[in-house]
Formats: C-alpha cells, structure tokens, sequence
C-alpha cells in the first residue's frame, strides 16, 4: 500500500535530515502542540495590534479559516517571536519587504501600525519607505506614502521631517561617497566601473540618489537600512546580485549574521518560501565568502 | 524596397521554421480564420462565465477591441480549449498564478467563477490559495481570500473546513516528511541539508509548515497541487529552481508531460511570453533529465 | 573619529570612481545646487501635466516631503530633461513599465495624461499597452486599459481603432515571421526550435500571437516598439533572455544605443535601482557582442 511506503521512506528520511537539520532543535516542529503555537502566535500579535488580531481571524474566518490559523502559528508563533531579530527591525524588514511588492497594501498598513507598536517612531517608517524606494522604484514608494497618510491620519500622528544630513557634508556626492564606503565601497566602484564608458551618469545617480540622497540619510540606524534593504532584495527575488551587496555591506556596518538570517527567513512569510530560500542560498554564498 | 526584402526574408524564415515546428500543426496559425477562433474562445468564455464573456468585450470595446479580440482569440479560441488539460485544471493553474502575481484582483474574481463553472469545489478554490501562498507569501494569499470571500458570498457558496489530514499523521514534522517524500525527496534533502548549518530552523519550517501544513492537505489531488505550483513558480518567473523541482513533483505524482506543457504554455496568457518562455526552458531541462 | 575616516576613505573613492565614470560630468551630481535641480525639474513636470505638480507635492507634503522632493529632482531634474530620449519615447518606456509592473495604477494614470503632453496620440498609448500585455500577460493588459477608459473619458478623449495590419498581410504567421525577421530573426529561430519538439504549439503562438497579431502593428514606430519592450523587460527583471534579444531588435531598427542606455536607466525611477543595474549589464553584454 503506498501510505505504508510513504511512512516508511518518511521514517528514512527522518534520520536523513536529523543530519542535516543538525542539533538545533526545530522550534515548532515535531512534538510542538499546534494549540501551543497558535497561543504564542496570537499573544505576539495582540500586544502589536490588539483591535486587529481577532478582526484578521474573523475575516478569513468564514472561508479559509486554516489561512488565519497558519498567519497566527506560522507568522507570529513560529518567525515573529523568535530571537535573533527584534520587534523593531522584524517590522522593518515586512515594511520595506510589502513596499518593494507594491502588492499588499492592507497588509503594509497592518505592519505600519504593528510596526509603531514595535516601538518604531513614524519618521523611522517613511524613511523605511525611502530605502524601499531606490530598490523598486518611485511608484511604490509613492503608494507606501499614501498607505501611510492614511494610517497616520487615523492615528492623529503628525510627522516631523527629520534633519536627515546633519553633521554630513551639503554636498551629495560627498554623502554618496562616505556611505558607500563604509558599507559597499568594492562592490560599488565594480558597478561603477562597469557603467564607466555606456551610462557613466547612471554611476553618478548610484552615488548621489541611492547613496547620497537616501542611504547616507542619518534617521535609521545603518543596520535598519541594510535589513531594509535585504528584506527589499529578498522579497522581490530579482535581485541576486544587490542582495549579495547589501548582505555584505550588513555585516560591514555591525549586523551579526543571525540578524541576517533571521530577516531573510522572515521572508517567507511574506513573499514566499520559493524567494526566501533563493535569498537564503545569496547569503550562504557570502558568508562562505567571508567566512562569517 | 524594405518592404519587399521583408515579405522574402519571411519566406526564407518560413522554411527554417517549418523545421522547427517540426510535423505538428501549429493550431490558430496559418490558414486559421480569426472569425473560427473568436468564435471558438467566445463558445468556450461563454460556457465559463455567461454574464461576464460579454461585459469584459463591452469594457474593453470602446478603447482597445482589439485587446478584446486578442483575449477571446487567444486566451480562449486558442489555449483554453486545447486537450491535454482539464478544465479544472487550467483554472487551478490560473487562480494559483493569479494569487502569485498578486496584483490582478478582477481577474481572479473571475477565475474564481471560472473555475466553480470548470468543476473546482469552492473548498478546491481554497486550497489552491493555500499552496499559492507558500509560494508567494502571506499577503498574496491573505488578498486572494478576500476575493473568494466576495465571489462567494455573491454566490451564496458557504465554504465547509475540510478534514485536511484525514488519514495522516497529527505531528506536522511526520506528515511534512511523508509529503516531501513522494514528491522531491532528492531535492528536499538537497535544501535543507544546504541549510543545515547556517539556518536549520527554516529547514523545519519547509517541511513542518511549506510541507506538513500546505502540501500534505488532502483536499487536492497530489496532480492538482503540482500543477498550481508550477503555474505559481512559472508567472512569478523567480523560481527556476523550485519550478524544475515542482515539475519534478508532477512528474513523480502522475502529471504526463503533457499537462505539465500545458500549464506552463498557458502562463503566457496570465503572466507574458516571457515568463512562459523561461519557465519552458526549466520544464525542458528537467524533461532531459529525467527522460520525460 | 569614524567620520573622519569615512570622509578620507571617501576622498580616496573620489579618485577611484573620477576614473570609473570617466570624464563625463555626472549631471546632478557635485556642485549642482539641488534648487536647481527642483527647479528644472518642477518646470518639466508641470509642463507635462499642470494640475497634477503640485498634487503629487502636496499628497507627499505632510508625510514624506523628502520622496516630493526626490521625485521631482531626481525623476524629473534628472532624468526626464536628459537629452538622448525624446520625451514621447520617455513616456512609452514608462507606460510600458507600469502596465507591465500591474502595481502602480496611479502612476500609470499620471503618466497617460503626460504621454498625452508630450505628443503621444491616445491610439499609441493603447498600442503600448498592447506590446507590454505580450509580455506581462492580459490580467497586466486588461487593467492598463481599464485605467486608459478612465484617464480618456475625464479628459472627454474618443480612441479611432486604427487599421493596425495596412499593407501586410492578412496571414498572422506570415505577418509574425515578417515582423521577426527585421527584428529578432536568429533569437527566434533559437527559441522556436527549442520549443519545437516539446511544445510546438508554443512556438506558433510567440509567433503568430506576439509577433503577428501585436508586434507587427504599424500604428507605433519599430523603434518605439523595442523601447516599450526593453522597458517592460528592464522593469519586471524576470526577463533577461528577452532583455537581450529586444536590445537587440533595438538596435536592428534603428534606435541608437545611447537611447537604449537612457531608456533602461529610467527604469530606476520607475522600477528601482537594482532592476536598471541588473538591465544595464544585459545592455551592456549586448552592445559587447555586437559592437554598438
């Protein structure tokens, strides 16, 4: 009977990947009560949004009810609770991540709202969206702002526009130049140099938009900008070589590689596991190259 | 006279390809009426969706007819009733790939009638946003739902939970395992041992949640869950290594090669040739590889 | 002190990089006043579309001033004004790369009224919106249309279908394989035998679907056929393979390489950074390979 071969190989496989999953306990997998997860899930997600919780549940309630019971379990109980990464950055990541799609605007707005119960200021979310912005373009920035207008406007929260270059030079260039030496300065004078004699002026716009105007922006901390960043890359899935960059350009500026990891499997929560693993086989490749 | 060079080149170009299109009669070419083929995709539209075949002609009609013409001709006249597929399944294919891409809500609203008029239970429609949102993540999934939700109550459909697992273990980790074993047992140890060290916990999750919560459910066939897979991982155009492991999976689950030519042929409608070209060449490797 | 290192490393990239971008002034970059920079860029937008400049300041004003003031700096002041793309061209590559994008609909009916400014006829917008449907698909055709009606019908705008196959022949096949063979002949032929065996049908389809039903239509230039298909390519970053191949058929009808070059760096705007990287270097392996 093929269930009984299924189980068998299923048997063989188990001692297969006792191995390859190595020592580390698989946090909710075997022998982890369901009910224990949807528990863990649900606490995590009402102390971020306690209207919200139950109003996710009952939407999907009456057709796909095992849809919210998997975003509680999986979402909150399995990815959101765990070490490694805390609120503040997990909510950068799914920030940047649900920008860079462009697809998922109720959901952006959810993690807007989770993300200042996460501790995250307004300011810091618009510039998320900035960082998003140079990944995927002005539309989906755009529309992230507008997202943000209106859950802002619901929450009575006014902005104030930070001095985002203080203590840095008027000058963009300059800007462009100083971020992208501490983060991704090889990489950087590589594209550079390969734009050189077709589109010498892209390599300017690199260094004085992407760089200068936005990444050298001093609201964020330079490891929020990079788990944007990787979130952005890894979401969008095509973005192999920049995700390589920015992995390393995290570690260049402090991020350790749990954080990295840990952003990047968030990933498949919100884009998928096919995008999650392909981004998780750009940062292996990086570690084993810098031997992180 | 350019022109002229053109019409010769052409003949020229007609020898060559005869050859590479080899014996088989490239239906809606040459000799085709376009008359037989609208008629054709307007008997089958109207079959699916008698109130909608006309109103999406109407809406169209005023600014791009020929768009209109283009999607009964092609979209209908031409793919959707060629043999080699069911009519299920090419809707399974579409909702799936819908759900993926993310940003088609009205066709998916379609395609969800579609596929209820094609034979898909509401429940079947359910499940195949399940397996889609492994692939493309939370919120695609979470959206696809809120479309189902307003197609069905429009309907009057109340969806009934299925018993997901009947027959099959309760611990997620051993149905996962049994799952993964029947369909990319090769390929799964392949990914999660390159996990392994640097990531293991996101290994489990591939195979607790991605295998032992989506693709274990038994509410689909094995066949039907392959096919939304590949249809998902060719629109997306991100996944070539999970879309030639899927297409192995369909191989190994009974899908002939045929169907599996099928759905990918058919993303050409829903995601562009280019998506649909690509995700041949992947589906044309594997076939190589295993003598398919 | 960091800063004081980061801003010698930074002198020392500015001589790396003065050899990289080589002797071309990087328009927008040092020493130009970012007021100028508004200035000229404000006047461009609000040369395009009058009431909309200073919507888009104000919507963005009390949120993200910063993503105002970059969209019309960096959007407008520098890249829109570039010459090497006429402004009609402009506007085909961002039509194209939204309609193929199928997140922006805004945008997208921001940037119809402004093709309209900048010379594009409503019938050639429609035509735009065909070529990007072959490559993202009729879900991505059918609601750029959608947004058309609207945009046409506020501005009181009546589309003549125009007699797209003048002159051809009435033959899709034979209107598909004159159509390939002034543009991607070889590429074609490549691809077509690769399908011929496994999935022949196909082959017919990009043939006499792409190229003889939508790509042979006269009403746009062949040059501004190409630059609508580098742009939907460039944007979606799914499609290199066909990337190349319409670089290519660019310069096989005529476009020069610098408006191939301008049409994928403005993709950064729309698209984001990664994707005109990630375009530009299939730009630039082409240009290797044929000598432009």
């Amino acid at each position: 009977m093929i269930r009984d071969w299924r189980m068998s190989a299923a048997m063989a496989l188990v001692l297969a990947l006792a191995l390859a999953l190595g020592s580390h306990p698989a946090r909710g997998g075997n022998g982890m009560e369901t009910s224990e997860r949807y528990a863990r899930g649900m606490a995590a997600l009402t102390a971020l949004a306690p209207d919200k919780a139950r109003a996710v549940q009952e939407a999907l309630g009456g057709v796909a009810p095992d849809l919210g019971r998997f975003v509680v379990e999986f979402g909150y109980g399995d990815i959101f609770t765990r070490p490694g990464l805390s609120p503040e950055l997990r909510q950068t990541a799914t920030i940047a991540a649900l920008t860079a799609l462009g697809n998922a605007a109720p959901q952006l707005a959810f993690h807007m709202e989770a993300g200042l119960a996460a501790g995250l200021s307004a300011e810091a979310i618009v510039e998320i969206i900035y960082v998003a912005t140079v990944f995927a373009g002005f539309p989906a920035g755009i529309n992230a702002i507008g997202v943000c207008r209106e859950v802002f406007a619901a929450k009575g929260i006014t902005v104030t526009p930070p001095d985002a270059y203080a203590g840095q030079p008027a000058d963009r260039r300059e800007r462009g130049l100083a971020a992208l030496s501490v983060t991704s300065r090889e990489a950087g004078e590589r594209v550079l140099a390969s734009m050189g004699d077709m589109a010498p002026d892209f390599g300017g716009w690199l260094l004085d938009f992407s760089y200068g105007d936005v990444i050298s922006r001093g609201v964020l901390s330079p490891g929020a900008k990079e788990i944007a960043m990787i979130a952005a890359a890894t979401a969008r899935g095509t973005m192999g070589p920049q995700l390589a960059v920015h992995v390393r350009a995290g570690l260049a500026v402090g991020l350790t590689s749990e954080q990295i990891v840990e952003t990047v499997m968030q990933m498949a929560a919100y884009a998928g596991f096919p995008a999650a693993i392909n981004g998780m086989l750009v940062v292996r490749d990086v570690f084993a190259a810098t031997g992180s």
